[in-house]
């Protein structure tokens, strides 16, 4: 094992890259895709599930944890790999998207974020020193800057401003990570829609020369052709040699078109959320498990699947399941959705490799389709409500 | 593995036995606790999980399952056992409890019971004859008599009438059940608090000749030394060679002095319902994990159990999740919940085999009141709110 933080590129297809971020707590394949970890933990799954399926890092989230448990309370207890039973590597955001969307009573300044916990009311600030603080006391392997995210659409003049506030707050959070050598600190590329703040954006953090590098504020409402239009924008002025994050997305459609424009690492909650209110992924199709059409199918979700979730309970069961609101239906579904998003990274990292991504994306979109042409599922790159 | 149902008792120490139960589906060893099913699944737990805990047998409850999804969409489904992925016996309740406890507008006759379904108000009814059809549609291996159980304390007509009410409907149910060499049909014996009825039960229910025996209507409130009192009266009239079941039986203690005097099955939510409520179960004693004082701890919950749960995960992990309200918090206490129920069952098997029982029940009960004494724990017997 390493003892410093390195990503190597061993291929690639087009923009499509496949490689390794090598860290002290392991490798990370790319593209790969993190499920996400909020509260300490991928809920309804058991850490040793979660690794099992072939996802390499989890992700941690900065504003759930230091409001409960709390940051420094982590750290008496040996970290968060050591609380959550995770000993691989861990990436926490900043904080700053959930404080935007979870929490009251916001004041954002050149210093930081004021905002009110939602749990119960209490007063927290978070500045880019005390955002890597944070991250630091609970031990995260990949670090964020803190940025401020605008919702889309937006005004262009709104945009900018929250665009430049995140770089200065970059180069607070590059000066407060300091040298780290196992570790990484990430920035985060902003500019909403504005091909010219994106731009603008990622040429200058590729100036503070950090570990990698995040387009931020996109899934955030936005037809997927802006979001790839965005890609598209920012991929040509980010470095090769770093990985590059695209952050909250997404549908697996997001994830094949987003890995085709040279996206290395994705983080959503959508296999995991969308597994707790009956809905699965699978090679066919999204399928909603509430639909009474499946109340006497005896038929698995996919019996080719390596996934015991996925491959040896009914559809019907997982709709009784479903309809009782029984915990079950939610361990098998937000399991089988998370080996479905891994099994679908594999895949891409094979295919990238063989230097087929083209004819694999295409087997797999048809694959979706043929779900929608039997009547079994529905578009994969639909959000469900 | 047998083709017909049997009992063997292999070792025995004052009242108490060790022994096999041998169907087509499995071995149940002796004293068994049967994990709750209720609705086709132990809640939150993977079936495979609660097979390697050791549990043998789980119980089904034909109330849930034939308001949903249904016992002849269970039987076109391939039968319960194939339904819920439990190859291994299961045992099923005969909906008399659950219609007085759960659902509105009973109406109880001679014939059977009328009652409207608490998930969507639709009528049903439920006779003798229908119990039994259910059970069978489902492909219960050990089946039970319906029933009327009458809440305690009750006047001695009351529960007088109810206790021949039942031993009629036992008579129609051993009619209905026939013969079927792989299956058990048992009865229940009722009476309530009153020694003399409780005999009088328990004498007519041996004439039927089933093949094995319930106690029922207790552990619904009343003192456990009227329910130990109870077994007493009614263990000298049961069978030697036939299995003895306490149904609805409960905590560790209840567990163990039942087992003392001589009863070899036992069924209870209280270990799944309580892990869902941030209740743990230990050797130790009971520890309600949403108490503050276990947020900087950590120390496991056992760190020689045997499972995973118990071992791996700190007191403070367990705390913050059930704060949280995360579905691991249930996960993991159930799991843990589970197992040492088992290990306990396993520990009363053995320690009969060896004929040191009264040593074993001394050890356990000082393991429960040094975890009181150290301020740890709360007294086991203790039913949690």
């Amino acid at each position: 094992m390493t003892d410093h933080f390195s990503f190597t590129v061993n291929a690639t297809d087009g923009a499509a890259r496949t490689g390794e971020i090598r860290m002290p707590r392991g490798v990370i394949r790319t593209p790969a895709f993190m499920p996400v970890g909020t509260a300490a933990t991928v809920k309804a799954m058991y850490p040793e599930q979660v690794k099992a399926l072939g996802a390499d890092v989890v992700l941690g989230n900065v504003y759930h944890l230091m409001l409960r448990p709390g940051a420094e309370r982590v750290a008496s207890l040996g970290g968060l790999h050591a609380f959550m039973n995770w000993p691989y590597p861990i990436l926490t955001d900043s904080g700053g998207f959930q404080v935007m969307s979870l929490s009251a009573l916001r004041k954002i300044d050149e210093e930081g974020v004021t905002f009110q916990s939602h749990i119960d009311g209490s007063t927290h600030s978070l500045t880019p020193e005390r955002s890597i603080e944070i991250q630091g006391l609970l031990g995260s392997d990949i670090q964020m800057q803190l940025d401020e995210c605008v919702k889309l659409p937006n005004s262009e003049e709104a945009v900018e401003k929250a665009m430049r506030l995140s770089l200065r707050w970059a180069e607070r959070c590059r000066v407060a990570f300091g040298e780290q050598p196992g570790r990484a600190m990430f920035g985060i590329v902003q500019g909403g829609a504005v091909e010219r703040l994106r731009v603008e954006s990622a040429r200058a953090l590729v100036d503070l020369d950090l570990k990698g590098y995040a387009i931020g504020g996109l899934a955030v409402g936005e037809p997927q052709e802006v979001m790839l239009r965005m890609i598209e924008t920012v991929e040509p002025h980010l470095p090769r040699e770093k990985p590059r994050y695209l952050m909250g997305v997404g549908t697996p459609d997001d994830i094949v078109e987003s890995v085709r424009r040279g996206v290395d690492m994705f983080d959503c909650v959508m296999p995991t959320r969308a597994g707790r209110h009956g809905t699965a992924y699978t090679r066919f199709g999204r399928l909603n498990l509430k639909n009474a059409k499946w109340a006497d199918d005896p038929t698995p979700l996919d019996p080719a699947s390596a996934c015991e979730a996925t491959r040896s309970y009914s559809k019907a069961y997982l709709h009784h399941l479903v309809r009782s609101q029984e915990i079950l239906g939610m361990m098998l579904l937000t399991w089988s959705n998370l080996a479905y998003y891994q099994e679908l990274m594999a895949g891409l990292r094979k295919a990238i490799a063989e230097k087929r991504l083209e004819d694999f994306v295409a087997e797999t979109k048809e694959g979706w389709a043929r779900g929608v042409r039997d009547g079994e599922a529905e578009p994969v790159g639909k959000v469900e409500s």
